[in-house]
């Protein structure tokens, strides 16, 4: 056996236990067949842009996962099951045996097992692309081109403490205590993809994407997708207590926790007739779910408008990778 | 719009025809439900690893899409889509231009559109990771474990091409003509899947994989999957001008020609009955296909024989990453 099979063997073999995966020995997986639409999405992190090179492997492994996981939830999507690509510098024990047991528990947790997967040697990064497959009834796929003026702008969740959370890993700080700060790391490196509100989004919104890139550039793009323009009331924005905290201090600004990424989070517009029922599903789900403005015509970027009316232009669209 | 989204707009928009992929502008895409199974694998490709630095961006397109088509190909199924990781090091026109046209004529000519994407910076390495789709009627994926003792062994096309084309490109030879140096070198650079014979191999193979590290290290694992031997015999593994060339010229070894990679030819078991039906099937799809031996029974290793009945154990089982 090479040690690439040993390793696949080792560590991922226990993985695999749908049985569309052959348990890794065949060169492909299967997912049955159904009148569901199966909806793809494929996102790839890299050592030293998505995480950072100390980041523990377990919380590597969840993120890896959990940011595709937060696209289908985004969709509407049951998760079905994902396939990993994992570019590594070598077959290390102490890093390989964490990454696959946080995986495995995740996919568990998420009921999303592995299906297949190549393991490839790179003198380079890092790097763990994985695409991720879930089901929805066909043609209910939530797309991001389908707000209507007059929809209801919601958000899951609180917006900002992951950019807060980088920002600790990359230049420390004294304030906030301990377990506040460490609550935002790992709102960082552990995001909470919304599964439990796939079926309310699917149910109730007209148009859907997860925050990814950060609130302002990814509503921007759901407006452009949809050829709608959005008027946002920063005040209703949902901000979490240790972000409230670093607001106080003056160690952030809500400029900055709107334009921050990686809050995965889901993005949603919902027909105003529809708001409630979508925000006590979501709350029956145990996710709370917050309206943060509405809709309107025009093709102008969206606008964020502060506390006294004062228009607030957030300093970056959205994150780019080039 | 930031230089990543018009990056994707400007080269790999274009390619995304297919409705289920939304011009991209989505964060997933669509494939529709179907009483078909789908099909899943993925393979990715590394700069120095899988392709070398300076081969041109239109072969390292058509190979990373390749030998994902192979994979289907052996599995009997029909391409339905792929979705691609592309990880740079920068936005360079000049490579992507050629890269992204060589893919959507591939995309096109295999009819297996593009679906979606990520697309990533990084520091290291080039690195082109594909999950491709395929479809096969409900159950009949073609499995490795399938073979059973008295089955014929048959492999597609030729064996051997692309590691001297390797061998040419990393160490040169004055042996051979150019256009014959070159055959083999585009052996190893754009490798011809053999979508064309999905539907033979689905219709008479008991068991199947493509030869992608080595003929002798790929036959160990189809046995090892189905519980079974093999005897292959030596003169029959088929062998092009170019590499017949090579062995008289004393430049390689029929061992290092069953156990170089990258040949990205369907290797597959065929019940006795059905090998004129199946070789003959192929032939009408354009591809050549070769019985080189026969399944046995027991675990042992396939056993290579040589004409004049010397026992031939190839340098290396298969190749490994770590």
């Amino acid at each position: 056996m090479s040690g690439e099979d040993d390793l696949i063997a080792r560590y991922f073999v226990p993985l695999a236990s749908d049985p569309g995966a052959f348990g890794l020995i065949d060169d492909a997986a299967i997912l049955q067949g159904s009148t569901d639409d199966l909806v793809v999405t494929t996102d790839a992190v890299v050592e030293g842009v998505h995480f950072l090179p100390d980041d523990p492997p377990d919380t590597i492994a969840r993120k890896a996962l959990r940011v595709n996981l937060s696209d289908l939830a985004a969709k509407g999507a049951s998760p079905a099951g994902f396939v990993l690509t994992l570019a590594l510098r070598e077959a290390n024990e102490g890093w390989l045996a964490p990454f696959a047991q946080a995986l495995g528990e995740d996919a568990k947790h998420f009921g999303c097992p592995l299906l297949g997967g190549d393991t490839v040697s790179t003198p380079g990064p890092l790097m763990i692309s994985i695409t991720a497959f879930g089901r929805v009834p066909r043609g209910k796929m939530v797309p991001r081109g389908g707000a209507r003026a007059g929809d209801v702008v919601v958000v899951t969740g609180t917006i900002g403490d992951a950019t807060l959370g980088l920002s600790l890993l990359k230049r420390g700080s004294s304030q906030g205590s301990p377990a506040t700060q460490q609550a935002l790391i790992m709102r960082y490196r552990v995001p909470q993809p919304r599964t439990a509100v796939a079926q309310a989004v699917r149910d109730h919104a007209s148009a859907a994407m997860d925050v990814s890139d950060g609130l302002a550039g990814d509503l921007a793009k759901l407006c452009k997708a949809s050829g709608v323009s959005a008027e946002i009331k920063l005040e209703q924005v949902p901000i979490s207590v240790g972000a409230r905290l670093a607001l106080g201090m003056k160690a952030t600004t809500l400029e900055a926790l709107i334009s921050g990424g990686d809050d995965y989070e889901v993005l949603c517009t919902v027909p105003e007739n529809r708001v409630t029922a979508f925000i006590e599903a979501a709350k029956a789900a145990g996710v709370e779910a917050t309206a943060i403005g509405a809709i309107r015509e025009g093709r102008d970027p969206p606008r964020f408008i502060a506390a006294g009316g004062r228009l607030v232009t957030p300093k970056r669209g959205s994150y780019s990778h080039f």
